[in-house]
């Protein structure tokens, strides 16, 4: 069997999982590392692997059936997802929701004139999450969906902390308030704010004779990223910070619970516990991958999200065995 | 906007739950049940639906989107599944797995000459379940896959308790053992036997004067339905079974431990609590119905099963309020 060519597009931390990944997809090389920055600086984790700029991405057209777009949403996907998808097809993990359609329609546009199959906005979620909403939502109409994040580090709400004055350092832990999620879970359906949904649990690094609780009230009232839920801020060493808050655990869970015509009640749930979030990502862009290479063969082209790609191009199994061994 | 035809053959609990649900989906409406019983003593839920005879079904090709083939896999669907795809679209929920195979070849041949798309062993077990089995494995290739049934009436061995001598009547509940469910769930990864995952709970009512211990032993010894099992056998009066026994409650759980290459453990499941079994069978077999619908559309034929249909296709959103809404 020929193996598909995965080429990786940035090496930050979903970049170096994807690396890892390929290694539990049979199916599937590593072909290329592509980074904006000096490719001899880059170590790559796996022996022989090429790495090479970005600029040179066009060298390597023929030698790379799938990119895994790396980059974050902000800045690097809006360019390189089209500019990509000219070249090869593609996976990402775009997360601006407002900015989906406007992309989708950059991608696409790109990807349809190069004849290539460019999946956009893949992962957990978006990506699992939005396809179980969507399939919840069909299979049970008449309905209330909720979804719950956490327990996991929100990068972005990290991100925050460390940008208040006289922050050194900082994690945030979204945590799903219990209560809310059994009221959900047994069907009550009810109406929660913000607030009553997810709790932010902030560990925080000061620098040295700094205010504390001038950083405290910073934090529980920045907008947008705080204001609205109830926050916890705990000061903790940096010594304290590497030991205990490494890691990027994460999850969560997309609810439904609503009533057939009869009157009878029914409740679906879907849930992720992630040890590592960048970790699964790349498990999952690698399927994603998979999809997009398999639909270019069949002559599916254009932009793609999880809700275009049948199941069947996910699996490394032929549809008979799925027949045969999974239904 | 012109609404799915849809017709139902077969008027058992799923025909009959199928009738209800299509109130629940704005985009169908009911074109016609087809029966294999007089049609005269058919009396639809609701007014104005015509009853034929299950022999007049050709009268119907160009009335009836979609059939939604409501009778068992035993006898009926081996006949009706073929038969039907060759006149309508099909959904059905063929659930013989040995034989899915095979019958998936007949129906695709009849599709295939048809122009039609039939849409085979859908409902959440298999469908559902089928489809985040493969799901799952595809997002975590390396890891430990658990389907869990119940709590919930299982009809088969409902079936297997009547037919015992002196039983007039008998409902069997299948029960997740929750001490192998919480070893699944930790990503232990246990081999668990049939008897560790399962208990049978059966409800009994005898004929007077029966030996109540030889039916006892008769229902645990039964080779297949019971005799892998840890049984539990309570002999009830018809008034308690009639009260406490009359709903088909059903659900369970597919779960998927495993690692990524870089050390972390990740959990994935879905669940179902369904409080009626055929209600939600029917709810799912509507989407599916959709789905054959607009693939037919679009000049996509032949058999099909739920690793085959994009979730797109289930949804009556369109792709794009999909993308703005839903990812």
């Amino acid at each position: 069997m020929e193996k598909i060519r995965i080429g990786i597009v940035g090496y930050g931390n979903i970049g170096k999982a994807a690396e890892l990944a390929i290694r539990q997809n049979a199916d599937m090389d590593l072909g290329v590392i592509l980074t904006r920055r000096d490719p001899e600086r880059i170590v790559p984790r796996m022996p022989g692997v090429i790495v090479d700029g970005l600029g040179r991405a066009a060298e390597y057209a023929d030698r790379i059936d799938v990119a895994i777009l790396c980059g974050g949403s902000a800045t690097d996907l809006p360019e390189q997802g089209p500019g990509m998808a000219a070249l090869f097809n593609t996976v990402d993990s775009y997360d601006t929701h407002a900015k989906i359609p406007e992309y989708f329609g950059r991608v696409n546009k790109a990807a349809v004139k190069a004849k290539k199959t460019a999946v956009i906005s893949t992962g957990w979620d978006p990506g699992l999450f939005s396809l179980l909403r969507v399939i919840e939502e069909s299979v049970l109409p008449s309905g209330k969906a909720c979804t719950f994040w956490g327990p996991g580090v929100s990068q972005g709400h990290s991100d925050a902390i460390r940008r208040v004055k006289g922050v050194r350092d900082g994690r945030q832990y979204t945590l799903p308030i219990e209560k809310a999620v059994e009221r959900v879970r047994s069907g009550e359906g009810p109406e929660l704010s913000t607030r009553e949904k997810h709790l932010r649990d902030c560990y925080v690094v000061a620098e040295e004779g700094m205010d504390l609780e001038r950083i405290r009230r910073d934090i529980e009232t920045m907008p947008y990223y705080f204001s609205d839920y109830d926050t916890r801020v705990t000061f903790i060493s940096q010594e304290e910070m590497n030991k205990n808050h490494s890691k990027m655990p994460h999850g969560g869970f997309v609810m439904r619970t609503g009533e057939t015509s009869d009157g009878s009640r029914h409740a679906i749930e879907f849930s992720l516990r992630l040890e590592s979030n960048p970790a699964f990502t790349a498990s999952v862009l690698l399927a994603y991958a998979r999809a997009a290479f398999r639909m270019n063969g069949e002559g599916i082209v254009g932009a793609k999200t999880v809700f275009d790609i049948a199941p069947v191009y996910l699996s490394p199994r032929s549809a008979e065995e799925l027949r045969k061994e999974m239904l």
